[in-house]
């Protein structure tokens, strides 16, 4: 296989502008993978790689001082692009084609990224999953909904993908694929172009299998100045948050966030055990209320017109979203809110959170995609997540940690993410030609 | 002039379903009024007479239940309809034909609403103003961005109207053209489909004549169940709230919210006289440099492509925000926090806040839209808002108040409203054929 498919996007970036290789070469490596390994892996809704290569030579032509030239993305299906169709991992909309690119996706392009496709969603990325399998081993899922956009990049078919968060559907999936994962804060990038499951969940993240690419993309997100990537200091201070659900874990997760917290200490970081207050238990369970019934709201017209083309497991989500009372929400919402102003006094004490990233090593089967309760209450709770492998569990198969920073923090979030990473080392993704 | 265009949603509602009369007829008597009224108000993007007619046509003929049926709106042209352009106010988007409605769209019109075609915006729902006049006085701006969707409810060419507000877009056009407006809750009803200004400011709302019009409304865009009137009590306790910005409203303004509240006394409410406290006065401020930043982020792709089609106004929109700083933004939303924090107390104690509507009665001249400086503060609050004319003003022009609620309470703060208005009593629009 050809190694420049395996280059991480910084890297790939530096040797285009070096004149070292071509987008068109990088494009024809990854292409060359992806053909190879799409018939067992299944990363893609939508590949046409002639339309991707004729692109890349123009942005080979092009003079133009392009920052993020040589950088390849994925999209998740439910992200727009102008060019390409947008199908929402559902029949309803096979084949539609959206008039303009989402307006993350038109600024990645701007600064020089190329599209390679549209990656498999879950439903309305949602829980009922697409054809994706696992590329570490394919009788196991790669976790979702960000399904396609997690097993391409794991699997070197491309450096970078999209993916959107309402529960945990960037962090679980990265985690179960090996890959890192990065769901910026709630609203910190445009979600605009993206099909909207829950206004007050939905959250753009990525792909990728080195921590410098999410600079570049954020730098490419972020208006001029806005994405200021930040060093961290010598010794940074941690809370190590076991969550309620500690006892959902594997032990292999559990062995694996106590070695990397004694790792973290005897590289000289201070890491303070923080048990979360009662409310935070009932948190989980209130963004999942605000979850279906937001997605009842927003999946009306698909529902009302076309609903006997859902899958069942949606039609019940919305189901039981449409059931919610008012005092529900509201509650679930009060209840946010609160446990918003009491984590702005553990980030006044640390850094970071280091908690789990998902429950176990991928399950078995095809069925699922595993459950997102790791992720869910910082979902709702808006703050930046990176998750990153961080020792091998059942199987061999990867067991991430992440790490969570303070709201807009983003930059020092990634940073700490990095340096923990480094340290844990522990699970690295295999290189090219020893995947499963 | 048919006096059917004159009639409110509820009544037309009434009627069609007692078999008085038929969609159709409603629809006919309106699009007469628009014919005749249009070339001098120009609240209209879109009017198709025929498309309008013939789904009118197939309303009647329809066997289902429609709660809805006999409702007539207008669409803001920022939010989609797959069966008229979407020119979001822009030459960019000129004849541009969106894949599907809106949720909110799709959701009025699953409930049996007949469209009337696409209401003049402000470009992409900001400053620069359209061609449309004030139905009152057409040297007068008709207010915006909302532009259009005020007009036309004004002058009975429809029955209600979508419009968003970012600022201050519903309530200050409302106020000028002596409609009823209302904002609602910040999130309470699905924003997908429309163009995106500022995720954490855009919100949906409405104009009519008729507050029971706003019911109707609210109960076919929630989910069955959750949208729940409620009765006010008899004797409200109320905040009257003057603002930082008091001097800043005209003294037509001024004496007609001493006025009013001297009435809701008199009629046996409790009215406490509240001083925002200091950290408020930054507020509006801080609502202003979000919106410019969130601008920059959103029309980053129009700006890109585009540029030299936007307005010199909007490009500097873009360009303010563009320049804020990341301690800035992260400033501002910590502000709006505290400050719902504290409003919180503040509705602990009062069924709702009265405060001025806009600073005066619709300005003269066609190129600015009027101050939205009396809504910013409470559309970043997330606040539900409702309008209405209380008073003549200048010109015998109306001058409206507002009634802000607790977020999510949607429902009681228009039924407060509601009781506020038939007290105020005041200016009422002009019968048809009196307008000017």
């Amino acid at each position: 296989m050809n190694p420049l498919a395996g280059l991480s996007g910084a890297e790939a970036i530096r040797r285009v502008r070096q004149g070292e290789t071509t987008v068109e070469a990088l494009a024809e490596a990854q292409l060359d993978r992806a053909a190879a390994r799409e018939a067992q892996v299944r990363a893609w809704a939508y590949l046409a790689p002639e339309q991707v290569l004729s692109e890349a030579r123009r942005l080979d032509r092009s003079q133009d001082l392009l920052p993020l030239k040589g950088l390849t993305i994925g999209v998740k299906d439910i992200i727009d692009t102008a060019d390409m169709p947008t199908a929402c991992g559902s029949p309803i909309y096979a084949g539609h084609r959206p008039a303009a690119d989402a307006v993350s996706v038109a600024r990645l392009r701007a600064a020089g990224a190329l599209v390679m496709g549209k990656a498999v969603t879950a439903e309305f990325a949602t829980y009922t999953p697409g054809p994706t399998r696992n590329p570490l081993d394919p009788a196991r899922t790669p976790g979702g909904s960000s399904s396609g956009s997690a097993a391409a990049v794991a699997d070197c078919q491309v450096q970078t993908a999209f993916g959107t968060q309402t529960a945990g559907s960037v962090i679980r999936p990265a985690s179960f694929c090996g890959t890192l994962g990065f769901k910026a804060s709630y609203g910190r990038f445009s979600y605009q172009g993206a099909h909207r499951l829950s206004l007050t969940l939905d959250t753009l993240g990525f792909f990728a299998r080195d921590f410098e690419d999410f600079q570049f993309i954020g730098r490419a997100l972020c208006v001029a100045g806005q994405w200021r990537p930040v060093a961290i200091k010598d010794k940074p201070r941690l809370a190590y948050v076991r969550t309620p659900w500690w006892d959902q874990a594997s032990p292999a997760v559990r062995a694996a966030m106590d070695e990397t917290v004694a790792r973290l200490k005897a590289a000289g970081a201070e890491v303070i055990e923080v048990d979360l207050p009662p409310e935070y238990t009932a948190l989980a369970a209130a963004q999942a209320l605000i979850m279906a019934y937001e997605a009842s709201v927003n999946l009306a017209p698909e529902a009302a017109s076309h609903g006997e083309l859902l899958s069942p497991r949606l039609r019940e989500l919305i189901a039981a979203g449409a059931a919610a009372t008012t005092e529900e929400i509201q509650t679930a919402h009060a209840l946010a809110r609160e446990c918003r102003d009491r984590l702005r006094g553990v980030f006044a004490q640390v850094a970071g959170i280091i908690t789990p990233a998902a429950p176990g090593v991928a399950p078995e089967g095809l069925e699922s995609t595993g459950d997102p309760l790791f992720s869910r209450i910082w979902t709702f709770l808006g703050t930046p997540c990176t998750g990153f492998p961080v020792a091998a569990g059942e199987g061999g198969l990867p067991v991430s940690a992440q790490i969570v920073g303070p709201v807009g923090q983003d930059e020092a979030t990634l940073a700490l993410a990095a340096w923990v990473h480094d340290i844990a080392g522990g699970w690295r993704l295999p290189a090219l030609g020893e995947g499963a």
